[in-house]
């Protein structure tokens, strides 16, 4: 396994003298602005294992000469290597290449610029000795620098006498302008020097990291169902018996046959008693209600123990290794709160707000309470409830799970966060941590600055083209270097109005969108049903599965036709065929002329995948799922690297049609038929 | 004189125990994104004395409790104040106050964000309190915080009492709820806690630094002339008598008398002979062609000396006592390049880059070369380079000079600027630097944060309704941070295609929005003399004053009605009585109907100007400059404190019209009557 992947890199040369110190802030060629880089300069940005990651920075110098720019990458097994940036021309003075590393830890990178004297040089000489002005003397500068080259210490035979040569064509009277020329404009010379390039007033920028995460930190499609849910039965006296890990586990070859990677489960902690919530969040709940898995805590156990009705301990374990030979991993969710019966009321009195009265502080919104719900206080004992805390993940931990969906993080001190997932991950490196938290902007990404691997995001509610495109342009550049969106289509707690009225082509979109757009994306159970009716005058489900049991009969939704899993089953399978589609950055928005079609393409190079194979999707979606639209997009092939106006085939991975293409382009999309391209680029021989 | 302005300042309070530090990089409520800041930060802000400055921050805390903000500055001299910030209310937990520093040097700041305990209480008791629910609770928690903050140190007996009977009350059984709810609700105790918070969970930020200049570094009018114009005499035989020191203080009447503040010079050095330009820049110079000042240096000296045609150093010296008399103080050009004659070439060959056939390079664009200037080369000795730099610019301090415009700053090494600028400023605090780069977005950037007091920018190239919002919008928020534009409307090398087509409504509008849209604004002579021929396909004055002398009967236009000086005159009366003219911040962008109809407003609030008294102007310039528009504005009204829908009066100060205005309002502006209203906001009594 390579620790990294790259087009641009170039040999390595060990550390040169850089340009004295003037005591200023400013080095002789001033660098800034680099990226990857968090908004706050407090926490280092991050990506995942195989992620293309653009290395840029601002740099230029006084004057017309031209510079240089290099970036010295070191792999956290100390693996250096050197990679050209090339100018973005757009005016900014910005650079940049992409590299994609592999290797798990902390990478350090910095910036090194120079003047590039010889293509100083060839510009200066290409135009002055085309227009016969100063000829012998720019022959002669080009003859030294070829001369000073050639002497340098990495160079090989063949390169040295190539060197040579041209110096003294340069410097021979009996050769014309014309052949200087020739060696001014020599592509062969020209790819030496880009690699070996003679770089004086280097200047190196201060070192920098970048934390790089396993794959499954960026990558993932997830699936989350109430294990109580799954071989649970209503018994004849009209009583349910609940599902449990034993049958749960029937369902798991049917999420892995969808392509799912992530089992997520609610809370299978013991649920409490006192104040427990009926069917559809109501107050009296009423016997044989299962009540909230997020009212965590009854006399058989808190964090650490399972709902009896649920299994043994031994039996989640059961559980773990069957989704894990199905190719699975179970993420767990951690609701740091407690249940009026968890054991830390009475054992630690101090992890909670004791009112005036002697009473403990319910969850309020006031004059809202949430009487089946204490939260914890982390500033009486902070010390006493961190470290309750970390034991409880390393105990799941060590019971095999490695991935943590985080209930509402946004309403615990963000400083635990950091604490506990930097603390988690010194000793295992591999646990993930999705932050849930739809809240206001600076929370959500605070949040996952401090170190949350991967985050809900505002995706649910982004709809229309509009929106979809501001947000896809967002996720996948402004806030790539330190955030993960998890681009879920609904959850147990949201079912948005576009899927209420929205029918079925509805569902087809967002799950189109939500595989595509990101690089994450996960599906609550019943999604594949279509399940969309919500508790009057709210954005969920009615009856939700979070206050009782649910039946749903997959196989034979299926057999009726009445299922989405076919698609979502398809979707997953191109997820995996598409190298382009396992990344985050690499989208571009494209033009169309209908307010309802969305046009984006993700793009890869060979020399960052796997394969070699440079790998190209376009997405093109109606997002209006009430009717048929046509119109034209129109396309930066050159993303892909089509010039303009030229041809290239697409095949619509979905119904295999193949069309050939140009810049500019006709799509009809029928929501009711196929709402959705997804097509894969094939260059034409 | 205070050592600053603010409204929101309150009693300070000493350093008091912070939240214990758990060894995160996250507080215990988090701080992020602090301003003022420069976006690199390797640079600290500034601002100019005087200078509103927004100091914000992000700051929120998990939950739903509320937070207060404080933003703590102390004063180059030790002066320590505290500061209350206000949330902006708009989703994106950013809190904001504007203080105005007065002292000048470097100020620290920093921002405390603390748990809000009675501001939390106040919100849960007001609507439980009304709704009944947990109202004992409420008054028992209530009568706590009244008495916690009763013992602390800094209360008054009056304090103490009413803190205390609110307790009584809250606890009186007698008292009924609609009592605690008026105690709940006292205006009165809300702004003692506004001022003096009960602070829990105390959270502080870093030190930060804010460099305060002289106002003058950011607020100022500039005139530019040619003294060797000013007096210049053509003799009988065609011949050209140069203008002197002498012959050009006459001119400075003139000058104060519009209003300016700086008169800046072109180079007043010796003017080399070797390859010296002619007349529009063409190779032969005649006999008698004065030759650029730009091409420093001749046998009479170079950067230290004076061009003999203008006078002597005595002269110099006395020009500038007689500026300053006249309230004007003068800025010399500083240009670090030499004609091929100046002494530095023979004296410091190393200074210049020699060439292999052992000529000195010129400065060129290849393959363009500009054979009357040698530019200097900084990385050959970069030592004594620096050091000659140093003595000319502290030679010339020497002379009264405090104002430098310095041509060309991006054709030398950044970290040059940054140097000098520092070790100038290190001695004498009060010497600007304005930088003529006219050049990339970050290069421009780069020099404003390296140290340059002030910018040229690319105000002259901003000239439509939609640019001039962006540009307007952009220096006055976005880069006000770290750079300060100075809007000249010409310079002596830029005559815009806006310029030469647009008659005179173009230099009355140019005029009206350089002089109220910055702080800073510059003027170059000819400019109120409608000079508007330019020299074929360029965008520079034909028979550019860089290479002649220029006869201009400055009284005979003004007396002829074919001058915009009483208009300037009149601008600059205009910025002298109202303080919001001289922020370079408190600009808002407004809407109009009409694509050509641009409206801004400059506010500052009373509590930041030294009268006392608020004072908002209310710009709306037709920038068409060729037509009469009329159309509907859309004024935010609530930022000069007027609600929406109140009415208010405008007086126009050009015409002296009033009018009777509210949100909406009807402008008609023809461009070859007056193309620009400057409106006075007068509230109603």
């Amino acid at each position: 396994m390579p620790v990294l992947r790259s087009g641009s890199q170039i040999p390595l040369r060990p550390a040169e003298p850089t340009q004295a110190d003037a005591g200023t802030r400013i080095g002789r060629i001033p660098l800034s602005s680099p990226r990857p880089a968090a908004p706050d300069p407090r926490f280092r940005p991050s990506a995942f294992s195989g992620e293309a990651v653009p290395f840029q920075v601002t740099a230029f110098r006084e004057g017309h000469d031209l510079i240089g720019v290099h970036v010295r990458l070191t792999s956290p097994s100390g693996a250096e290597s050197l990679h050209r940036l090339e100018p973005l021309r757009d005016g900014f003075d910005r650079w940049r290449t992409v590299v994609a590393p592999i290797e798990q830890g902390v990478w350090t990178f910095r910036f090194e610029a120079f003047a590039d004297d010889v293509a100083t040089w060839q510009h200066a000489a290409d135009l002055k000795i085309a227009a016969g002005v100063d000829t012998a003397l720019m022959r002669e500068i080009g003859a030294r620098l070829f001369t000073e080259a050639a002497t340098q210490k990495d160079r090989g035979a063949a390169q040295i006498r190539a060197l040579i040569a041209a110096a003294a064509t340069l410097r021979d009277g009996d050769a014309s302008d014309d052949d200087a020329l020739a060696v001014v404009r020599d592509p062969e010379l020209a790819a030496f020097f880009r690699e070996r390039p003679l770089r004086s007033l280097l200047t190196v920028g201060p070192d920098l990291e970048l934390l790089v995460e396993r794959e499954r930190a960026g990558v993932g499609a997830w699936y989350e169902f109430f294990p109580r849910s799954e071989g649970a039965k209503r018994r004849k006296d009209g009583t349910v018996r609940s599902g449990t890990f034993r049958t749960a586990a029937q369902r798991l070859p049917g999420v892995a046959g969808m392509g799912f990677d992530v089992v997520y489960l609610p809370p299978i902690h013991p649920i409490g008693r006192i104040n427990r919530k009926g069917r559809n969040n109501t107050l009296d709940a009423q016997p044989g209600d299962p009540g909230s898995p997020y009212a965590i805590g009854a006399v058989e156990g808190g964090h650490d123990a399972i709902l009896p009705e649920l299994g043994s301990p031994a039996d989640f374990r059961w559980f773990v290794r069957q989704a894990q030979a199905q190719g699975l991993e179970v993420a767990l969710d951690l609701a740091l709160q407690a249940a009026p019966d968890h054991p830390w009321v009475t054992e630690h009195t101090e992890w909670f707000t004791t009112l005036p009265d002697g009473s403990i502080a319910y969850a309020e919104n006031p004059p809202k309470k949430y009487q089946d719900i204490y939260p914890l206080n982390f500033d009486i004992d902070p010390a006493g409830i961190y470290a309750e805390m970390l034991r409880i993940v390393r105990h799941w931990i060590a019971q095999g799970v490695k991935i943590f969906r985080v209930d509402n993080p946004h309403t615990k001190p963000l400083q635990f966060w950091e604490w506990l997932i930097a603390t988690v991950n010194a000793d295992d490196p591999d646990v993930i941590f999705l932050s849930e938290a739809f809240t206001r902007p600076a929370v959500m990404r605070s949040l996952a600055m401090a170190g949350f691997q991967q985050s809900y995001s505002y995706f649910t509610w982004r709809n229309t083209k509009a929106e979809l495109e501001e947000f896809l342009q967002s996720i996948s550049d402004e806030t790539a270097d330190f955030m993960r969106p998890n681009l879920f289509v609904n959850t147990h707690d949201i079912l948005t109005e576009y899927l209420q009225y929205g029918g079925r082509p509805a569902y087809k979109i967002r799950a189109a969108i939500a595989a595509t757009g990101g690089a994450t994306y996960g599906v609550y159970a019943g999604y594949e049903l279509y399940e969309n009716v919500a508790r009057p005058g709210s954005e969920e489900n009615i009856d939700n599965e979070k206050y009782e049991f649910k039946f749903r009969e997959w196989e034979q939704a299926e057999a009726d036709g009445d299922s989405l899993a076919p698609y979502l089953r398809r979707l997953n399978e191109i997820r995996r065929q598409h190298p382009a589609l396992r990344q985050l950055r690499g989208l571009k928005v494209h033009w169309s002329d209908d307010d309802a079609i969305l046009v984006y393409s993700k793009h890869i190079d060979g020399a960052l995948t796997a394969s070699g194979e440079s790998d190209t999707i376009i997405v093109v979606a109606n997002v209006d799922p009430h009717s048929m639209r046509q119109t034209m997009v129109h396309l930066d092939t050159t993303v892909w690297g089509v010039p303009r106006g030229w041809e290239y085939e697409v095949e619509d991975l979905i119904t295999g049609a193949v069309w050939t293409w140009n810049q500019d382009a006709f799509v009809r999309l029928d929501a009711f038929v196929e709402p959705v391209h997804i097509l894969h680029v094939r260059k034409r021989p």
